[in-house]
């Protein structure tokens, strides 16, 4: 008697595998809103130039506020251009459960990366709506500004947009100032946006996985252990700039050669140790960048990505060492600076990651845990939230191109999950 | 008896070590015409803004025009824009032994890159018509046109410049035929201008090293052997572009890799052979070139350049081959694609050269053989005619550079190995 008691005790606590509803979200009617949300910005290549602030971007957003309106939310724009919805729970003592996405694009983006959570979200409202479910929590639906462009809407809530930050040129030629006024913010007023410790109960976010895993292994769901933290360092080396014609090979003090050997050592360094972490040069700057001149100097930029700052560090730590030795052993002059990017990882909550991979469970789905490489909404949230994501899975892996995609049962899948979580969160969290 | 015939016949036919003439350039006067023209297009950096046909070049070439007719020759600006200079010999059936430089810069230039042997060019003459020494063969100053823009004045002269070449944005931001038209040309009838073999008894220039060898030995005279060939490869490595944080390390195919190692070897292979050849890599595009992006594309420059075509092809086909090898380790796709620059080398006329060394000798200055690793006008001019060229030093071989410099010395010694120089070949060369 006291053993099944723990048993019910330990299913109510950390969440169990029966389904908490029977019912599920529409799929055709899903997969039919982001269809029509993706003819806002298509074009002619396919892709999708919905970037945040565009023309395409601004008449998105009716469509979208009108599907929020007809699911039962109360919708409303932000002083940040968030587009929020909001459902009274039973328990008027209780903060929302927030869930979302964003529907920009990067430039000649796909259909796929924020819509399938945006659309979702909606869609579980709907269901819920129609079935007259009710839940003790009040629902709030989130869709972020310009998520492709820094985050924007979801700093704004963290109490992260600095004026310097509103004053960044966004893809759609405006800066964040401008565009968040286009869409119907005010971004005099964002510091009152902040959100602290307390004011929302949870935060999920559904999503396309981006990379390869969950559509190379065959699992329906992926439970975000968290978003990593990314890191940026560029390496300065300074040679003497000089005429490559008549400065002898022996006479050259050349910054090409300790950089080539540094891109080198990124990936020797990066892959001795254990574990998931990634580093990449995307970027090298030679100057003066002629053919017939040997360069002066040669910039070499490294990402460092981790779900812990500290793996990252030992990492870094690494690096340095070589190019402090590379600059030393090819007379260079070495400087190195830190760009700051992401420099904390967002760990989903325990419960919640939990939760999520007993929602697929119960639904029959197979799941299994894994790191985001990539930046969301989620991560801004996570600092006052406790958050949790769901992945579902992406064709190939491919992402931020017209060729990204997810099946409609993958997406289905994704929404069911969301609508399963969410009400275990209802049941089992304050 | 015989033997004494034979000596003197030696020293007839290969030089000597006696000067020609007793009269010196008036070294005063030459830096202080060199001073002057440095004022054209000087900027507030104490650099030089004459490009090609700024109105500071044309508002020098005014000036230039005058010393040539004060130093009594007949002056005309010919359809490239070039300014020619002629003097009438004592021998009308003889062809002109030409000799100039240019006066134009690259921007933010030095005083000293063309103006030394064209103000030295002008000197030798003025020296020339002040002491009524008249040469056999006519004698042809050159100004050449738009040199640090791709020897475009000489190229006329050779026959080289295309139609499409005259269309090629200059510093200046005309096209070189705009240009051209500016300073006084008629580029429409530019290939009239073509010389033959035989038309041109000699061509000499006098000019800075530009590389550091004779400032570094303290020697006074460079004998160049000849201008280099200058050989172009863009190797690209394509692989596959990809979130550089989803993208786990060993599920990437990043053309960075073999990029980096192929710079790395293009050091190694050239240092592998003897000689004086250079390799460099100048120039690397990453595309799309973001730092949180795993690279879709890198393009390296490879330039190659020395006396003997030969030996660029065998450092070239060195490196193919392990770019080759690269890029099948990696499975990245290399792709080559050669540019021409200027593929032959422009050997000196050995006689020429032997009289150079003569005329050092003979004025009590050290000398040495060495390459131009730079190009020259004199290298178009080699198309049709037997060359020479005649190095000063260069303070710590900087050039292109506001810290460009030669001392009065070095310059007047130049200007003097010129003077001695075209008198010898007047009495040794048809």
């Amino acid at each position: 008697m006291k053993k099944l008691f723990t048993f019910l005790l330990t299913l109510t606590f950390f969440g169990n595998a029966f389904p908490q509803t029977d019912i599920k979200v529409n799929k055709d009617r899903l997969n039919s809103t982001l269809k029509t949300l993706s003819t806002y910005g298509k074009n002619e290549a396919g892709g999708s130039d919905r970037v945040a602030f565009s023309k395409y971007d601004i008449e998105a957003r009716k469509y979208v506020k009108e599907l929020m309106t007809k699911a039962g939310l109360e919708v409303s724009t932000d002083f940040a251009g968030n587009l929020i919805g909001k459902k009274a729970g039973s328990n008027p003592n209780l903060k929302p459960i927030a869930f979302g996405s964003h529907i920009d694009e990067v430039p000649n983006g796909g259909d796929y990366d924020g819509p399938v959570g945006s659309m979702s979200a909606i869609e579980v409202v709907q269901t819920l709506t129609e079935n007259n479910q009710i839940t003790q929590h009040p629902l709030e639906v989130i869709i972020f500004t310009n998520e492709e462009g820094g985050v924007v809407g979801s700093r704004a809530l963290a109490g992260q947009l600095t004026k310097e930050a509103l004053q960044v040129k966004s893809s759609s030629g405006l800066t964040q100032f401008e565009g968040i006024k286009a869409v119907g913010g005010n971004p005099d007023r964002i510091a009152e946006l902040k959100r602290n410790s307390g004011d929302v109960a949870a935060f999920l976010e559904l999503h396309i996985e981006q990379g390869g895993n969950l559509d190379r292994e065959g699992i329906d769901i992926g439970v975000v252990e968290g978003i990593v933290a990314i890191e940026w360092y560029e390496f300065t080396f300074k040679g003497f700039a000089n005429h490559a014609g008549t400065t002898p090979m022996n006479m050259r003090k050349d910054p090409m050669l300790p950089a080539a050997k540094l891109i080198l050592a990124v990936n020797e360094i990066v892959n001795s140790f254990e574990g998931a972490q990634v580093a990449t040069v995307g970027k090298v700057d030679v100057f003066p960048g002629a053919g017939n001149v040997i360069p002066g100097e040669v910039k070499v930029n490294v990402e460092i990505r981790d779900l812990s700052s500290e793996k990252i560090q030992m990492v870094y730590q690494k690096i340095e060492e070589r190019a402090k030795k590379l600059a030393a052993e090819s007379n260079t002059e070495l400087s190195i600076n830190h760009i700051e990017v992401a420099s904390k990882p967002a760990l989903a909550n325990p419960e919640i990651q939990k939760i999520i991979e007993n929602s697929a469970k119960s639904l029959g789905l197979s799941s299994t845990y894994l790191p985001s490489g990539a930046g969301h909404d989620a991560q801004e949230m996570a600092r006052f939230a406790p958050i949790g994501m769901i992945f579902i899975p992406s064709k190939d892996g491919i992402s931020h191109s017209p060729q990204e995609f997810s099946t409609p049962e993958d997406i289905a899948n994704g929404a069911n999950v969301l609508l399963q979580s969410i009400l275990s969160i209802d049941k089992q969290l304050k």
